[in-house]
C-alpha cells in the first residue's frame, strides 16, 4: 500500500496531509496515495498515516472515493470540510505537507483552519517515493508508450499535402483514444516546416507540403499514467540536410540511451548527447535537456541533463529525447520512453526510428 | 493592454510578478497577461508594470516569447534566471504574487533570490480583471462553444450498441479537434446508464445499450479559452422515469438562466434551480452548484452557488448546469454557457435541449 510505503521516505513524520487545489493546482500525489481511479477531487483532502488513509471530500466525488476502498468523510458546505480537517489531525503535532504543489492561499487557509501545528515539507521524500515506480505502474507506463507507439502508425498514413498541423494533432489524439487513451497526456505539439525549430511550439494552420518535417510531440494518457513520444519525418523526400539533421539526432539519441543503467548520473547521460551534437555543425543546437522523469505527471522526476547530478535507480522511468533547432529552417528531435534496470534499460516505446521516414 | 488594466484593480502595487510552474502549477494569467498564443512557459516568469510587460524565459520558449511584442530576457542556466530576477525587480519595493497559483517551495525560492522586498497577495484583483471578459475573450469564448456545439451533431449520428463510454469521448474530442479546437479543455465525462449518477465519472469500458442515459460533459480549448458543455440523451426510447428526470432539470436550467442578468447574485440563480428541483421527486439530488466562471481556466470566477453572495457584471461568462443524480440508476445533467448582459444574457453554446433526445 502507498501510503505505507510513503512513510519509508518521510520518516520525520506519521501524517501527511495532501490538499487538492483546482484544476491547476491538481497534485497528482492524491491519486498516487489514494489510488482513485475515477474523479477529479478538486478542493478535497487526503490524510496518509501509517495505519490508513482518509479522504474529506465532497458529494461530487463521493462514490469515486468510496471505490477506493479508504475511509470516506463528505462535506457539503466549507464549514463542515473544516470541521473534518480539524477533527482527523485532532492528536497529531507534525504535519507533512507537499510544498511543491501547495498554493499559498491553500496553505494560510490551512494555518487558520488547524493553527497549532507544526508543518513540514515532505515533497522530497514524496518525489523519491513516486520516481520509483512499482509493477502496477511499470505496466500502466508500458501501456501507455504501447498506445502513442501504435497511435503513430495511423497518423503516418494519413498525412497528406494541404492537412494543418492541428489537423494531425487532431489524428493523433483520435489514435490514441481509439487504442485506449483516457485522453492526451500533454497538449500535442505538431509543427511542419521551419515551425519545428519551436521546442514547445504550439499547433496552427500551417499547411502540408512536400519537403516539409512534420515534428510531433505527443503521449497517452492512461489510467492516470503518461507517455510521451516525438518522432520527426519528412513528407515526401529528404533533402541531405534533412538526413544530416535527422542522423546526428538519431546517433546523439542511440548512444545516450544506450550508457542507461542504475547508477549512472542524469548529468553524464546528457553530456554523451550533448557532444555528439556539439561535435557535428549543430553545435550549441541542442537547447534543452536530454530527458525527463515520466510517471502521472509528464513531466516527473528525474530528469537527464546537466544541472542534474543524481544516479538512476532501477524502475525510475525517463524520456530520452535530444534535438536540434534552427531558427527559420526547422528543428529534428526524437525521443523515446525508457525503463532503468540494474545493466541497461527497456525500451517501451515502440515506433521505429533508424532511418528518416520518408512519407510519400 | 491588459498589463496596464491590471492595474486599474491591483492599485496597492506598481510590480506584478507572475511565477509559472510546472504542468500542474500554470498560471494562466501568465498568458492572460502576455497573451503568448504559443509556448507552454514551464518555470518562466513575467514582470508587469504599468509601463511595460518582461517575460523571462528558457531558449526552449524564446521564439514563441519574442512573438508576444514584450521584452524576453532568455536564461539558459538556473543561476542567470535568478540574476534577472534579481536586476528586473532593481528598485522596486513591493511586488504583487498571485497567491491562488503560487506553490510554498516556489514562494521561498523567491524569498531567498530577493529577500528584501515586501509581497503582497493581488490574487483578487487578478480574479477581479479576469472575471470581466473583452472583446476579444468573448469572440474566442463564444468560438469555443460553437465548436464543442457543433461537435454533439456528429457525435449524436455516431452512436451505436456496444460502443464503449471511452470511444464516445474519443469521437467527441476528434469533432471538435477536426472543428478547430487545440484540445478537449478538460477531460471529457461520458457516462452511460448508472454510472451517470457520478458527477465526475472517468469514462470507461461500460459498452452502450438500449435504454441507457448517455451523459456527455465535455468542451473545446479554442486559443485558450474554454467551454463547457453537458448533454444527456438517452439511446433508444426513453422511460416516463427518465423523461421526467430530463423535464426537471431542463426546466431547473431553464428557469434559472433565464434570471441572468447583471446585478442577479449567484447564489439567487442557484436557488432558482434548486427550488425547481427540490419541489420534485428528486429533492436532495442536485449535489452540486448551479454553475461556475468560464475563461482561461474551465472553473473560473464567479461562481453560481448557496455560498456565493456576489452581483453578476456584465461579461461575465459563466455555465448554467442543474444536474440530478440518482446512486445506481442514473443521471441528468444540462450545462450551457452563458454571457451576462446588462438586461440579460447571451447564450453562446448552441446544441438544442428542449426536448429529451432519443437517438436510435
Amino acid at each position: 500500500m502507498r501510503f505505507k510505503q510513503i512513510f519509508d521516505y518521510a520518516r520525520e513524520t506519521d501524517t501527511i496531509l495532501i490538499l487538492n487545489g483546482g484544476e491547476n493546482q491538481i497534485d497528482k500525489t492524491f491519486f498516487y496515495l489514494s489510488g482513485a481511479d475515477s474523479g477529479i477531487f478538486e478542493g478535497s483532502a487526503l490524510i496518509a498515516e501509517p495505519n490508513g488513509l482518509r479522504i474529506i471530500t465532497s458529494s461530487l466525488e463521493e462514490e469515486s472515493a468510496r471505490n477506493t476502498g479508504h475511509e470516506v468523510l463528505v462535506f457539503n458546505k466549507k464549514a463542515e470540510y473544516e470541521n473534518m480537517l480539524k477533527d482527523a489531525t485532532k492528536g497529531v503535532n507534525v504535519i507533512g505537507l507537499n510544498y511543491s504543489s501547495l498554493t499559498l492561499d491553500r496553505y494560510k487557509e490551512l494555518l487558520r483552519i488547524i493553527p497549532d501545528k507544526e508543518f513540514i515539507d515532505v515533497s522530497s521524500s514524496i518525489s523519491e517515493s513516486r520516481r520509483l515506480k512499482d509493477p502496477d505502474e511499470l505496466n500502466k507506463l508500458r501501456e501507455a508508450a504501447k498506445i502513442g507507439s501504435e497511435a503513430l502508425e495511423g497518423v503516418l498514413d494519413k498525412l497528406k499535402e494541404g492537412m494543418t498541423e492541428s489537423e494531425v494533432a487532431s489524428e493523433l489524439v483520435h489514435e490514441m483514444m481509439k487504442g485506449g487513451a483516457a485522453g492526451p497526456s500533454f497538449s500535442s505539439i505538431v509543427a511542419f516546416g521551419a515551425n519545428a525549430s519551436m521546442p514547445h511550439y504550439s499547433p496552427g494552420d500551417r499547411k502540408l507540403k512536400k519537403g516539409d518535417f512534420v515534428l510531433m510531440d505527443y503521449g497517452a494518457l492512461y489510467k492516470r499514467y503518461c507517455s510521451d513520444i516525438t518522432r520527426t519525418v519528412v513528407f515526401g523526400r529528404a533533402t541531405e540536410e534533412q538526413k544530416e539533421m535527422y542522423e546526428i539526432v538519431r546517433r546523439a539519441q542511440k548512444e545516450s540511451m544506450e550508457a542507461i543503467r542504475e547508477n549512472m548520473n542524469g548529468k553524464d547521460i546528457d553530456a554523451i548527447a550533448r557532444k555528439v551534437i556539439d561535435e557535428s555543425k549543430y553545435k550549441g543546437r541542442f537547447i534543452h535537456s536530454l530527458g525527463h522523469g515520466l510517471g502521472m505527471d509528464v513531466h516527473d522526476h528525474p530528469a537527464l541533463g546537466s544541472g542534474y547530478d543524481f544516479p538512476l535507480k532501477e524502475n525510475m522511468v525517463v524520456t530520452v529525447e535530444p534535438g536540434v533547432y534552427v531558427p527559420k529552417v526547422g528543428g529534428v528531435r526524437i525521443e523515446d520512453d525508457v525503463i532503468v534496470k540494474k545493466d541497461g534499460f527497456e525500451k517501451i516505446t515502440s515506433a521505429p526510428t533508424y532511418d528518416l521516414i520518408e512519407v510519400s
